[in-house]
């Protein structure tokens, strides 16, 4: 393990950088696929490091996972079976497993370094993945959806920014396939980048989405460590308007909330005129 | 003027910097009250900083001023005469000057170097600044609201934030002294800080302000170039509910808006349960 350093530097943009003071480099491991980190720090707990970048915090993971999947769920009139594409850390999972009428969740990561850093160094987000509803598979989830004979209610696509392996996950074929294998009223939702930073990565994105579903929406949450603090999701169906039938008593029951409730779910779609300029949405 | 440094560091918390390539020092000058400098930059545009805390960028300034302005002044009835306290650099008063029954806004601001440097190196918030509607006083604001025989409408706090100078304009007496020269259905707002990094300075704000007014209330905007991306507005009033009567006409009538709109009027005062837990609102 190499000496640890005093601050780690992630970027947002090519000029803006940002500095978290580092307690410790707890782990740091080369894979197959990436270089993964975890790092102690005062000002966000344990942190795990991708490439470089920062995927999950200990102080703010839980506004992330809680937005990705929450919104969906509760938009499906009755979700049953997920999907989770990527996700390895298994914050994901963790929050979809919440829903009393979940049964089975399919869990598709690229790579098992993550789920195995995360199995030992993060059990906060890692805690679910060990639930007999819970399947894994390592596997590229875009050969992962082209074979399998499952249907979901829901699918997450809980992605690394699209470059190298996670790139794939943004693309048409991709969305076409993951759509062949919703079940009716079936509901995707993807992480969907930064619209103050990379309109250019999420207006295309959106612009594809909608060749392939009728009903694309954005919705926004805060993620202080990442880009810009301002974050977006991706919600798509073919049938689901996310706003309509939401369920105050499905709400109600799902425990440990910190960041979703029903208020939280109206106004993540509120989405500020000028993003909407920016990225088409 | 000294040598232009690569990048500008902000600190965001005592473990967080953040660090923004830095294309040309434009001006720098110590005041009465602090160290006033604007920077070019790629990521933010041309940048306000005050004693080393970012002000004001060019990229993202509409967020902060526009939610600052328009929810108040939305949610009373029939705003004429408003008070903006700080906001030298004229932001506040550009959007408030948008409202077509404010025929009087009175400008407080401590530093008439802020009013100068803005006037000549950030024509895009100052341009309003020379409208015959508004009145400029250099003064302490606490001492100007004590001494004053005029009442408004609408108060607006765009104070800088609790250490210095602007430290009492976070304290009781000011906010009586402001509830005293409140017209009857005023209404008073204030940037109210970081609720992720900075609880301990939003509480006993929040607490503060409710021994004053019966109605308080926060509400939330993304600004990417301040601390965490996620700020705090804090809403007061004797008798104005922010989301009753929102006119949709009224806000339809405003000019170039880039944040804000009648859903993240109402989107904004939903606010997470950690944000209500850690900050007791």
């Amino acid at each position: 393990m190499n000496q640890t350093p005093q601050w780690f530097e992630a970027r947002f943009s090519p000029e803006v950088l940002v500095r978290i003071k580092v307690d410790r480099l707890v782990h740091a491991v080369q894979s197959r696929y990436q270089i993964i980190e975890v790092y102690d720090t005062t000002a966000f707990g344990r942190m795990l490091v991708l490439d470089g970048i920062i995927n999950v915090t200990e102080k703010d993971e839980f506004i992330y996972h809680e937005m990705l999947a929450h919104v969906p769920l509760i938009a499906h009139p009755h979700p049953c079976s997920v999907l989770v594409v990527g996700g390895g850390d298994g914050g994901t999972v963790r929050e979809a497993l919440k829903h009393p009428t979940v049964y089975r969740i399919e869990l598709v990561e690229i790579d098992s370094a993550v789920v195995e850093v995360s199995r030992t160094f993060l059990p906060f987000v890692s805690c679910a993945l060990d639930n007999p509803k819970v399947h894994i598979t390592y596997e590229d989830a875009a050969c992962f959806i082209k074979e399998t004979a499952q249907r979901f209610d829901v699918i997450l696509i809980d992605s690394t920014d699209p470059i190298g392996a996670g790139a794939i996950l943004f693309s048409e074929g991709f969305y076409h396939d993951c759509r062949a294998r919703l079940n009716d009223n079936g509901v995707l939702a993807a992480q969907s980048e930064s619209p103050f930073f990379d309109p250019h990565i999420v207006k295309p994105l959106y612009e594809m989405a909608r060749t392939v579903f009728p009903i694309v929406r954005m919705y926004t949450a805060l993620v202080p460590s990442y880009v810009s603090g301002l974050w977006s999701f991706m919600f798509c169906s073919t049938s689901v308007d996310p706003l309509a039938r939401i369920s105050q008593e499905r709400i109600a029951a799902l425990q440990s909330l910190r960041y979703y409730s029903l208020d939280i779910h109206r106004a993540s779609f509120a989405v500020p005129p000028f993003v909407r300029a920016q990225c088409a949405v």
